[in-house]
């Protein structure tokens, strides 16, 4: 999506290598008429696909799925963090081990809003490993819910995480896909 | 707000006494469609005040921030949860204490996004006692920012922070204003 390249390119900032920071717009501040932008195009790419529900992971996830699942007039459920390994019987969970921090979390989703009348569109900010993406499918599966699919802003896809989810027959549709990242330069797909 | 107060009696779960939940529609799943109807009214509430900033504190209250800012065409600002008290010198940052959690947390905004030209609406989820509402008025006062007024989902008016607030001059709407939960039965003000 070019309009969300050109932002990219003009604001983002490449960090110490792999860090690339989208906070003046997408994760800290919120550019939210460029978010319905974003939110339009990840409903035409998914229209006439029966989505039901969006489901994401807290925090920086619930903006972009807010603003999309209101172009589908569906409701958004968010995969909050949980602190204890102790799950409750009333939630589903998957393990989530996040490279940047060095920490694995579990993810949980009370089962009263996961069920298998659902066709979930799986929606986040970032897509590099893509552990929290197969969290978020981990759950799907458990509660017995239809992927429709994941609906990403920016994908690393030199780190592979998106064409793995691909390859095991998830489709991935990423708004901006990077290539790479090299002195502060990034080249997209 | 007619509407909500309706879907509290029927969706919100009174437990142990003193619990609102309401995390069938509000904060764990979010029903985006009627999370618009309350955007609308929030936008309504506060048309023609000048605001051009939404300010809001991570995770359930992102998507109503970022519903309602598209009605204002501005953008959302999260204030983060900070884990540790060393906070750094690109950040305005202010004590928040959970009564629910048991626990004190910074709360931290970048610098980059608050300036004395800012006219804020701060928004949130849920109004008790009224700390988080306090801190994110706090890194407003630092910044320089104006405090256009607050708006509140639910507000525990029994608990006594929104008038608190009121009584420091600051404008707060509540879209749900709780008088007494007694006995499992919710009375409105």
């Amino acid at each position: 999506m070019k309009l969300l390249e050109d932002r990219i390119l003009k604001d983002g900032k490449v960090l110490g290598g792999d860090v690339l920071k989208v906070d003046s717009f997408l994760n800290h501040q919120i550019d939210v008429p460029f978010l319905c932008e974003l939110g339009k195009e990840l409903h035409r790419l998914y229209e006439g696909a029966g989505v039901n529900k969006v489901l994401t992971i807290e925090a920086s996830g619930i903006g972009i799925a807010c603003i999309t699942a209101q172009y589908f007039g569906c409701p958004v459920v968010f995969a909050k963090k949980a602190k204890t390994s102790n799950i409750a019987d009333d939630l589903y969970s998957a393990q989530v081990h996040s490279y940047t921090h060095g920490v694995t979390n579990n993810i949980v989703v009370s089962r009263s809003y996961l069920s298998p009348e659902d066709r979930v569109l799986i929606i986040d900010d970032f897509l590099a490993n893509g552990c929290a993406l197969e969290g978020l499918t981990e759950v799907c599966q458990q509660a017995g819910a239809t992927v429709v699919g994941c609906g990403i802003v920016v994908e690393k896809q030199y780190q592979g995480g998106g064409d793995k989810l691909r390859r095991s027959g998830i489709r991935v549709e990423s708004l901006a896909k990077i290539a790479a990242m090299t002195d502060g330069r990034i080249t997209f797909c």
